[in-house]
């Protein structure tokens, strides 16, 4: 079975070509490839598997993405930009503009410079405030709906100070399904560093819905959302940076997108059963 | 630049094949590969170089074994085994047995079945009592030294109810360079299950001189040690299962080596500076 390692901002993805929809992925297979110690190591894996439409160019490949659990999952603004560049590179799509079909529907994404992808994240929006405690600390912040729900709060400390080891907590009755929680801290012209929590995997070096939230939330602070103004923002993740131009119809997320190695899983591995890891609570 | 990954009971490797010692290997390239977001990710690196010896077959490979930081790291028992297997599976070693270099000398292995293999741990000797605080319980241990030092602890409860996130206190005079601490119970006829904090990494899913250190206690626990009687031991660890047999001269660890998939590093991120992370704390 072939498959490429690659990682956007330091969310890391194996990439499994699947042109013609043949590999049986169940949720144990993922969850194996993803595991850390005895597997690949991933957050989740990106099956790319040839469309239909492939033929009127609309969208010819689809991103089958799954999270590191085995479960399945939408869209992922940083896995994409390496699902982009696999594509690209090997000549399975021709760039530099590419529709990719998505379980959030078809995403254009468009290779901007060497290595380096934008994609559309579709509409945001606002929806009103709301707080956090994150370690022992009460955060104010808003609510932003980037597909998914995010608390974006805008801090005027370093967010390096901050501790996300554990869940903020948060209203419940707000964000009944949850939510991901980022600090953001203005450090420069237009420029914001920031730090998430994702609901169901804690603490993450980076998040493209996270980082629309975030200059969502910096736009706002800044007096210019909603609004006609649409320029970018850099914002610095712990995996690398990212630039958002926050919009209500189709905010634009750009950054890297690596692809770190491409080889084969043995058979061996393959006709393993799982390795589970009881004796540690 | 070729590598594979493989594992053995959850302690995982990059092995690079180097045959002819061409590899340029600093510090910063082994922490770019070991790094489990922004590279392939390990817990160490296994260069694998021909030694002038091969033609007497002493030694006719060299295994230049570095941490995940990059420091370079005399032996580890269950990176050899997948060393090992590595050179049979590529034809490049005959086995059954073959001796392997290591800084601390040449080891023998041995391949006993389909993806088990053998290592002489060389010698262990036990150093008298000592305590370590787990938790925020004192726990009584045997000090025993397999070429690093070790306080092996038989606890009469699971291992599993231990509190392992920080590094235990212990005795700084007993142990100035501090200590591996293990927690081992015996759970059947010549079995116990064992969790390990390595000193310098926390808690890992297995360690191979913990697990001759915890069958020295445990033979010690049960009047036989240091004596003629020299039986395996079966040891669970989180990431499966080692066999034991304890000898002052010569300890003897069996186990699984799993090679999960081999492949090769891309020139761009080769060429690509490292990125570091330091948002967070």
């Amino acid at each position: 079975m072939r498959y490429a390692k690659g990682h956007g901002t330091g969310n890391d993805f194996i990439i499994l070509p699947d042109a013609d929809d043949r590999l049986e992925l169940d949720a144990e297979l993922v969850a194996r490839l993803c595991d850390r110690h005895t597997g690949l190591g991933a957050d989740g894996v990106l099956r790319a598997v040839r469309t239909a439409e492939g033929d009127t160019g609309a969208a010819a490949w689809f991103m089958d993405y799954r999270n590191a659990d085995g479960s399945i999952a939408e869209m992922c603004g940083n896995g994409i930009r390496v699902f982009a560049r696999f594509l690209i590179d090997h000549g399975l799509a021709a760039g530099p503009e590419l529709g990719i079909g998505t379980r959030a529907g078809n995403r254009l994404v468009r290779r901007v410079a060497d290595g380096v992808f934008s994609v559309d994240m579709g509409p945001a929006s606002a929806r009103g405030t709301g707080w956090a405690i994150v370690g022992e600390r009460r955060c104010e912040g808003l609510a932003v709906c980037v597909g998914n729900p995010h608390l974006a709060c805008v801090v005027s400390e370093s967010v390096a100070g901050f501790d996300l080891s554990a869940p903020p907590a948060v209203d419940s009755g707000q964000f009944p399904d949850g939510v991901n929680v980022e600090l953001v801290r203005v450090i420069g012209e237009r420029t914001i560093e920031m730090r998430v929590h994702e609901r169901g995997s804690g603490e993450t070096l980076s998040c493209g819905t996270g980082a629309v939230a975030a200059a969502v939330a910096a736009a706002t602070a800044a007096g210019e959302w909603p609004g006609q103004r649409s320029e970018p923002w850099a914002v610095a993740v712990p995996g690398g940076r990212l630039t958002v131009t926050p919009s209500p119809t189709s905010s634009l997320l750009v950054g890297p997108a690596v692809i770190v190695a491409e080889g084969d899983l043995t058979d061996a591995w393959l006709a393993e059963p799982a390795i589970s890891a009881s004796l540690v609570p």
